[in-house]
């Protein structure tokens, strides 16, 4: 069987089955945004490593190097942000073909530098190798205050579920991309900014989080999951770029599916409890759901009819 | 330009003019075998980061896919040990084609983690996508006692140059592959392992230190520019395995080229005081050279003769 029948959920199970752990300051593996270790009174350590290759997360057609630069820094300082974490280095792995110009890999570098300067991200080391296709893997390692570590497996029932902001501009721009249209979300597909600064201001109020990086089902799905719970999303409530609907119309598709199964919107979803919910003043928190016992499934709800919630983009199947 | 045209090391240096560090806490940033940071009272936190590329690290047709994940580790444990540290934890990127087999995973994984118990290193996170060719980027996080780290900057005038055992049997090995023809050296190039228990033994005697990845040559240049000291390596002390010899007629190659420009041989190459060299019984330790005065230059003696010594196998010229 390949790959692509099996998918990326499946293939992941089938990796993780084998993995055997040799030290007791692991506080999370596999299974979260980014792994967790003990280390010092405070805090804990937090690594994630994330690749980016030519032709699927990026092309040479629609983004500048530095752009390219730019999204491999965001889309890393995303999982810890999810973490309730801050960014702190980075290892920076390159696979170049032998006749890439010397003038990408300096704009690229100019991306990465400016990106890795607003977060203070200190560089610490890297590889370079050469391969046919460009392919950038960084490794982000960060910390978080113990008492603020957000797990996915920290959703409790009764939470509500809440995003940082609009969903589904980034996969939209995408689309217009590959359909030779213009409009205002293809910004958000190329130039992606994660939301640390809010991550930062909502930990100590609430209970599991995660980016939106595969979409708003994956990510509900995933803490329920972990965290042994169900879930019902109310679609209306989804928060939409006026923008999207626009550009969703001259592809022909519901933006709610974007939001729902696109996917690198670098939002934040958290859950969090009705009274935590009221002390957040100031920072944009938009209820879309609420968390529910296990045996009450996992759900969007629309028009009165509940339908069972699936996962959105997986890598190798699409 | 072309980066084939600049060359690996001139690459590395025109990205790392513009890296910044923002934080105290970084004993070494890039420039060695792996970063360093500070950690807890006693120990160092070590962190390194390296891909396999398909068709430049491994192909399918003479590996199989457990000799390919046992190499992934091997080579990154070794820039471990030649910081005198010992691993601990490891982050697994793959990237993919869709019409990869379920089996080969599996296989793969078999090799990583049968190599990653060896070693007793926990897999804590990772990462999978897809490209046109397979790679798998491992960052690998280790721990070294402080007074035990060996940089590479720390070689000092009057220093012998040793290795821990005989070199250039991989390269060998891989030319035997390419041209068709068989021998004992094909075994280096398939089941490289590092010397991170002769590392472990070495700490506390040596000063500076790395592994051979890129060959004798490379490594001998690194420790010097990072000390600014100069060396003389004497050929006619570069250890050879006896099968290298028969190997390279059979390809009508020169051994010592091999060791010295050669590759992937994961052997420790270190700088050690001659009071240090004879309190180490029953290790294998070969001297090839000597630590001389930046101002004596970096030499290659064969037969009364002084040669100065160049880089050997870099990326994107070859």
């Amino acid at each position: 069987m390949n790959i692509s029948d099996l998918g990326e959920i499946e293939l992941i199970k089938e990796i993780n089955k084998n993995i055997k752990l040799f030290t007791k300051d692991i506080v999370k593996g596999v299974g979260d945004d980014t792994a967790v270790l003990k280390f010092d009174k405070k805090h804990h350590l937090l690594l994630t490593t994330d690749t980016l290759v030519q032709d699927d997360h990026f092309n040479l057609k629609w983004f500048t190097a530095e752009q390219i630069g730019n999204k491999a820094i965001e889309s890393n300082v995303s999982d810890i942000a999810s973490m309730g974490g801050f960014p702190k280095y980075a290892l920076i792995s390159l696979t170049l073909p032998k006749n890439t110009n010397i003038n990408f890999i300096d704009t690229l570098y100019n991306g990465i530098n400016k990106t890795s300067k607003k977060y203070k991200i200190s560089i610490i080391g890297g590889n370079i190798t050469h391969g046919k296709e460009i392919s950038i893997t960084i490794t982000l390692i960060g910390l978080v205050e113990k008492k603020n570590l957000c797990l996915r497996s920290n959703a409790k029932v009764g939470d509500l579920i809440a995003v940082t902001g609009n969903l589904g501009s980034s996969r939209a721009g995408l689309q217009l991309l590959r359909n030779g249209k213009k409009g205002a979300s293809i910004n958000y597909y190329l130039n992606p900014k994660c939301k640390l600064d809010i991550g930062r201001k909502l930990i100590g109020f609430v209970n599991a989080m995660e980016d939106v990086s595969d979409g708003l089902a994956s990510e509900v799905l995933n803490i329920c999951n972990s965290s042994k719970v169900g879930a019902i999303i109310y679609k209306d409530l989804i928060p939409l770029n006026k923008n999207i609907v626009i550009d969703a119309k001259k592809v022909k598709k519901n933006p709610y599916d974007y939001a729902l199964y696109g996917g690198e919107d670098f939002e934040l979803v958290f859950t969090i409890n009705d009274t935590q919910l009221k002390k957040l003043k100031g920072i944009k928190c938009l209820v879309v759901g609420e968390i529910l016992p296990k045996n009450k499934g996992i759900y969007l709800h629309h028009k009165g009819k509940n339908k069972k919630l699936s996962y959105g983009y997986e890598h190798f199947k699409e």
